[in-house]
C-alpha cells in the first residue's frame, strides 16, 4: 500500500476566519493499515472561545440573511462540487483502514445525505426565513385571539463532535440540517481520522460558497471548547458513552441548558423469525446481511449487528452458515482489490476490541474466528490494525450481562438462541436502548408482534424479507428521511429523520395575538387578518400579489336540478344525494344534500378569473373539510384569500396557497380548504408583448 | 381566617398500590397566611425503587392495553368528577396563600387543561395503540422498500417534580399528556403546598377509574427516587435552576440518558411599543396586564413579568400609571373578599424575595413599594408571608446584570427604558432565554420586528393590542395548545403545545421494510401492500371492513364535450380548459386540460356504491395533488383502498380514510388523495330489519 502522505501532513484548524496550526509539531496520527505516520495533529494555543464567538457573530447573521432555499441551494452546489473531486477523498480514506466500498458509504453516502437534505428542504419547507408549524389555534370564541407556532434558527453555533468511523458522513449528516436551519457549525472530528474530515472541509471552503464563520473545524483535542458554549448553541456528540456522559454533565452545558444530542454505544440486535429456517429466502438473507454488518467498515459502525437472536431450533444451522460466510472474509490492505475487509482504525483500538472479546468470552464461547490472531492476504498483520472476525455464542442469553452491555467495536457479534417471540423481544430489550434492530421474517403477523415489541427501545427498526431483498438498503444504513438515534444506552439522541432533523437547530416559539399581528410576524395570512379586495388576485403575478389579497364572489344557488344533473353527469348517484328517505335516515343529514365535489366545483366556478394570466395551474387541494350539509335552495359564496407565497429560487414561478372558505346564505361555513396554485413571477412573461 | 386543618393532617404518599405514611411524625408545613401548622409531611422509609417498579410493571401494561381514546375518555371522566367537587380544593388552596382568583387559575385552570388534552387527543389522534407520524417515505425506486415513523408509549414511569406555586395545574398539565401517551406517572409535589396536590390525587384515585400503578404520589422529600430512574423513564422538573441543574446532572439520569425536561427561572419581559404612549389603548392595556402579572398569585408565577421594557420617552408616565395601579393592591387573608393579593407561600420564601430585591436594588432604584414592610387589610403582617409589591427602575439596563439574572419570586419587577426597537430586542435577549415575553403595540410592522427579534430566546411570545384586549388570555397563562417552556435560563424544556406534549412521552421509531410489513406493524394500509378485492368496500360496516379492502373501477374517457359541459355548468372557464393556444403557452400543459375538480368528481362517480349502506358521508379530502395533466381522450380509472379505520369510542360510527389513486390509460398517476368518510359500526343499524 502506498501511503498517500509520504511526508506526514500537519493538519490545521479553520477557526475565526483562518486556517491555523496549533503550537508545536503536533501528535502523530498513524495510517491504520500500515502503521506509518500519516499526519500530525494538534490544537495547542487555539482560542476556542473566539471560534464560537466568530461563528455567532459572523456566520449566524450571514446564514440567517439567506432563506431556507438559499441555504439548501448552497449545500447542493457544494455537494455537487465534492462529488466531482471525490477521488481525492477516496485516496485519503484508505489511510483510515477503509476499503473502497467502506469509503463509498462514508464519502458518497455522506455527500448524498447532504444532497438529499438540500432537496427535501426545498420540497418540504417554504422559501422563508421563519417557519410556521401546525395549524392556527383558536384561543377565543370570536377569533380575535389566536395562536400559532414558529421556528426560528437558533442564534448560536452547532458544535458537532464526531466519531472516527465516518469522517465524512458523520460530519455531513450533521452539518447539512444545521446549515439548512440557519445555524453556523463547528466540527470537531475524532483525531484518528481527522485528516479526511479536514480535507473535505478544506474543499468545501475552497468553493467560496459558504459565508465567513458558517463552517469551522477544530482538528485535534477540543480543549476548553465546551466550557464556552451558551444557551443558543447546540452540541451533538457521537462516540463512546463514557465521554458522552462526561460532556453532557459538563458545567457550561448544564448551566446554560444547552441542547445536547448524543449517539453512543448500541448493542443492536438482528432477530431471525421462527418461520425463517434454513432453506428459506429469509434465512439466506439474514446470513448475508449479518455477515455484511459484521465486516463492513471492519465492524466499526454504531449500527453494526452485535447480537444475533435466532430461534433455538435454527441456532446450529445459523452458526454454520454464518461461519462459512465469514470464512470468506479476505483481510488485507484497504486499497488491495482482493481485500474484503480492511483494518481497524488503530492498534490501540484493536487492543480495545480484543479486551472486549475477552470480556464477552466469559459468558459466551467463540464459535468462529481467532480473537488474538489474524492472517492477512496483504499488508503486515502486526503493523496494521487488522482483526479476524469473531463470532461468539452466549450460553444463557437471558441471564447474561456482557453480550448485552459490552460493545466490541470491530467485526464481532454474539449469537443468542431464544424460545418464543416474547423471549426474542425480551432479549432485544436487554440492550437497554439501541440505534437499530432488525427482524427477518416473511410472516407478517410475527413481524407485527416483534416490531411493536422492540420499537420503544429503538430509534429504527429494519424489516428484512424476500419482498425487499433486492431493494433494501439494509440494517446498518441510516437514511436521511428516517430518524437516526436511539434511547437509553444509545444515548437518547435523535438526528436526521428528514426535516425533523432541521428543527433540532431551531427554536419553537408559540405566538399568540390577533390574526393581524400573527400575520405580520409569520408573513402568512391568518383568517381574521385584514384583507384587500381590489383587482382579482388571479390577475396578479408574484411581483404584485400580496398576502391578504382577496376575492369575495357573488352567490350561487344550488338547486335540485343541479344535484340531479351532477349526479348523472359524473355517475355519483350516492343515496344521500338522490333518495330523500335514505338521506333522512342518515345521522348527518335532514334531507338530500349536494355532493361535496359539486360544492368544490361550483366554488371554483365562482372564484376563478378565466382569462389567460399569471395563475398557471391548480396543482392540488389541502385539508378540505365539508362542515355543513348543503340542501336544495341553499346559496353559496366563496371568499378566496392569498395565504402564503413561495417563490421558487431559480424558477419563473412559485407556489401560492389560497385560503378558500365557502359559506351559505346564513354565513355558516360549508367547506374550508387550501387551494394550491402555481403563479408566474411576472406577467406578461418577459419577452411577450402585452 | 379559619384554618381548614385545625388538627394538622399527616400527609401520605400513594406508592406501590397503597397510601403510606413515612416513618416518624413528619415535618410541619405552615399555612402561608396565618403561620399555623397546616399539615405534617415526610417520606422516611418509603421504597422509591419499589414505587417506580410498580409503575413500570403494573401501571404501564394496564395503560398500554387501553387505546389513546380510552385513556383520554378516562381523563375526561376524572376531570368532570374533580369539577363537581372543586370547592373542597378551593378551601384547601387558601392555606397556600392563594386568593379565590389565584385558586381558579390553579384548580379550574388545571382541570380545564386536562379536559382540553382529553378532547384534543380524541380529535387529533386516532383511536389506536401506536401512532404513525409523517408520510410513507419511498426508499427504493420500485416502491418495494419504504419507511414510516411510529410513536409508541415509553415503557417506564414519567416522574414529575413540581413547583409549589401551582399544586394542581402543575400536576395536571404534566400528567394529562403522560397518561394519554400511555405512561404511568409518579408525582412529586413541592413540600410547601403538597397537601393540596395530595388531596387532588386522593380524589382522582377515589374515582376508581385509574388502573393500579398509573398514578402515584410521593408527598415529601424525594430522597433517592432519581437514583432509580432508567432508560425508559422520563423526568420533568419545575423549580429553581440550582436544583434542576443538580438533578439533570444526576448519576442515573446521565448514565441512562433519561429524558429530562426542565422549566426553571425566567426573567420574562413585557415590551411597550414606541407607538403605545400614554393615552393609547395599548398603554392602558399594558399597565393593566403588567400590574396583574406582578400581583396575581403574589407574583409567584414562572411566567410573571419581571422586566418591563418601555421607550425612554414613556418611562416616567409608565412608572406613574403602574404605581397608581399597584397602590390599589389590597393585601390580606386569601379568603377575605376584599383581598386582591394574598400571601407568599412561606416566611422563608419571603426572606428570599427580600434578599433578591436587595440584590436588584444595587443596580436599580425602588420606585414603588416597601420591600421590607407591608400593611395588610386583614391577617397578621408578620405571622403571614405577606409582601408589598415592589417596582424598581434600572439605571443603566444595557449594562446591568441583576435585573436580567435575579428572579425575585414575588410581586416584583424592574422597569427598563430603551432607545429604539433593536435595543428593546437586545434587552429582552439579556434574559438569556425565557418562558414568555410580550409585545404591546398596535403597529403591525413594529410587532413583526420585535417578535421575530425575541422569538429565538422564547418558548412563547404574547402580542397585546386593542384587537384582543377583551378576548386575550394574557401574558402569563400557558395554554394547552401552545408550547410552554423556554431555552437557556428557562431550562431548555418544552411541554404542552397540544399533541406535541403527548409525544414527549413516546418513543419515535423509524420503520423500514416492504409495504406489507409496514402495514402489519402500523395497522394502516401502505400503497404496495396486499389488497383484497371482493364485495365493494362501501357495502361493509366497520365490523366487516378491513385495511386493504379495495375497489378498482372501470375506465371512463374524458372528452372535449365533458370538459366543455363541466366548464359551463360550474362556471369554471379557466383558460387552460377552454383555450388551446393559451393552454399551450402555459409551462405545464401541452394542450387544453380537464379540470382537477372534474377529475375528482368523475373519480367519485366511478368509486361510489350508490345504494344506502354503512358509508354515511364523505366529510373531506386530504393531500389532493394533480400529478399529470389529463387531455381529451384520456381514460381514467380509480383504485380506492381502505387505509385507516378509526372507530369512535362511544359512537355508532367511525372515520375511514381511503387511499384514492386515479390513473390514466398508460398507468401514470393523474391524481392522488385521501378520501375521508364516516362509516357505521354495524349495518343494517341495530333494530332495523334487513
Amino acid at each position: 500500500m502506498k501511503d498517500t502522505a509520504a511526508t506526514p501532513r500537519r493538519l490545521e484548524s479553520y477557526v475565526a476566519g483562518a486556517w491555523r496550526t496549533g503550537h508545536g509539531e503536533g501528535q502523530p496520527v498513524l495510517n491504520a493499515a500500515t502503521g506509518a505516520v500519516h499526519a500530525l495533529i494538534g490544537t495547542e494555543g487555539l482560542d476556542m472561545a473566539e471560534a464560537l464567538d466568530f461563528g455567532r457573530r459572523s456566520g449566524g447573521p450571514a446564514l440567517r440573511a439567506m432563506t431556507i432555499h438559499d441555504r439548501a441551494l448552497m449545500l447542493k452546489a457544494i455537494g455537487l462540487k465534492l462529488l466531482e473531486i471525490k477521488e481525492e477523498f477516496y485516496l485519503e480514506s484508505f489511510a483510515t483502514g477503509a476499503t473502497r466500498k467502506d469509503g463509498w458509504i462514508d464519502i458518497e453516502g455522506g455527500i448524498g445525505t447532504m444532497l438529499t437534505f438540500a432537496s427535501m428542504a426545498r420540497r418540504e419547507f417554504p422559501n422563508a426565513h421563519v417557519l410556521t408549524e401546525g395549524p392556527v389555534e383558536m384561543l377565543s370564541r370570536d377569533g380575535s385571539f389566536v395562536g400559532q407556532h414558529i421556528l426560528s434558527p437558533m442564534q448560536g453555533v452547532a458544535v458537532h463532535i464526531n466519531a472516527f468511523n465516518f469522517p465524512v458522513w458523520g460530519m455531513l449528516e450533521k452539518i447539512a440540517p444545521s446549515l439548512i436551519a440557519g445555524m453556523p457549525v463547528l466540527v470537531k472530528p475524532a483525531s484518528q481520522t481527522a485528516y479526511l474530515t479536514e480535507l473535505v472541509v478544506r474543499r468545501m471552503l475552497d468553493t467560496g460558497l459558504l459565508p465567513a464563520g458558517a463552517l469551522q473545524i477544530v482538528t485535534g483535542p477540543a480543549r476548553d471548547l465546551l466550557e464556552h458554549v451558551s444557551e443558543q448553541d447546540v452540541v451533538t456528540f457521537t462516540g463512546s458513552a463514557a465521554t458522552g456522559r462526561k460532556l453532557r454533565a459538563g458545567r457550561a452545558v448544564v448551566e446554560h441548558s444547552v441542547r445536547f444530542t448524543m449517539e453512543a454505544d448500541s448493542l443492536n440486535a438482528a432477530i431471525l423469525g421462527a418461520d425463517a429456517g434454513p432453506g428459506s429466502e429469509e434465512f439466506d438473507l439474514f446470513v448475508r446481511d449479518v455477515a455484511h454488518e459484521m465486516t463492513a467498515k471492519a465492524g466499526q459502525k454504531c449500527t453494526a449487528v452485535r447480537r444475533i437472536l435466532v430461534p433455538a431450533a435454527h441456532e446450529e444451522a445459523l452458526i454454520g452458515a454464518l461461519s462459512a460466510r465469514l470464512a470468506k472474509t479476505v483481510i488485507g490492505l484497504p486499497d488491495d482489490a482482493g481485500t474484503r475487509m480492511g483494518a481497524l482504525v488503530s492498534l490501540s483500538d484493536r487492543e480495545g476490541v480484543r479486551a472486549k472479546i475477552a470480556e464477552l468470552a466469559k459468558e459466551a464461547e467463540v464459535v468462529f474466528g481467532t480473537p488474538n490472531e489474524v492472517s492477512v492476504a496483504s499488508g503486515d498483520a502486526e503493523a496494521g490494525a487488522f482483526q479476524s472476525p469473531v463470532l461468539l455464542r452466549a450460553q444463557d442469553p437471558l441471564n447474561a450481562r456482557a453480550p448485552h452491555e459490552v460493545e466490541a467495536f470491530g467485526p464481532v457479534a454474539t449469537v443468542m438462541a431464544y424460545g418464543d417471540a416474547d423471549e426474542a423481544v425480551a432479549l432485544a430489550r436487554m440492550g437497554r436502548g439501541s440505534l437499530v434492530s432488525s427482524v427477518y421474517s416473511n410472516d407478517a403477523g410475527l413481524v407485527g408482534k416483534l416490531v411493536t415489541g422492540v420499537a420503544p427501545f429503538h430509534g429504527r427498526v429494519h424489516i428484512g424479507n424476500r419482498g425487499s431483498a433486492k431493494s433494501s438498503t439494509g440494517h446498518g444504513s441510516p437514511l436521511a428521511p428516517l430518524v437516526h438515534g436511539g434511547p437509553g444506552r444509545a444515548g437518547g439522541g435523535e438526528e436526521m429523520g428528514g426535516m425533523r432533523g432541521v428543527k433540532h437547530f431551531m427554536q419553537r416559539s408559540a405566538l399568540q395575538g390577533t390574526p393581524e399581528m400573527l400575520s405580520a410576524v409569520t408573513g402568512q395570512w391568518v383568517p381574521g387578518a385584514p384583507a384587500q379586495v381590489d383587482v382579482h388576485p388571479f390577475r396578479k403575478s408574484l411581483a404584485e400579489l400580496k398576502i391578504g389579497d382577496q376575492v369575495v364572489t357573488a352567490a350561487r344557488e344550488i338547486t335540485e336540478a343541479d344535484v340531479e344533473h351532477f349526479a348523472h353527469f359524473t355517475g355519483d348517484t350516492f343515496y344521500a344525494h338522490m333518495d330523500s328517505a335514505a338521506a333522512r335516515a342518515n345521522p348527518f343529514f335532514d334531507d338530500r344534500v349536494a355532493h361535496g365535489y359539486l360544492i368544490a366545483s361550483f366554488a371554483a366556478g365562482l372564484f376563478v378569473w378565466p382569462d389567460p394570466g399569471p395563475v398557471l395551474a391548480n396543482y392540488g387541494v389541502d385539508n378540505l373539510r365539508f362542515l355543513t350539509p348543503v340542501y336544495f335552495g341553499d346559496s353559496l359564496k366563496v371568499r378566496l384569500t392569498c395565504k402564503q407565497i413561495n417563490p421558487r429560487a431559480g424558477g419563473d414561478y412559485g407556489e401560492v396557497r389560497w385560503d378558500c372558505c365557502v359559506t351559505k346564505q346564513d354565513d355558516t361555513v360549508v367547506a374550508q380548504y387550501d387551494v394550491l396554485t402555481m403563479v408566474a413571477k411576472v406577467w406578461p412573461p418577459a419577452g411577450d408583448v402585452a
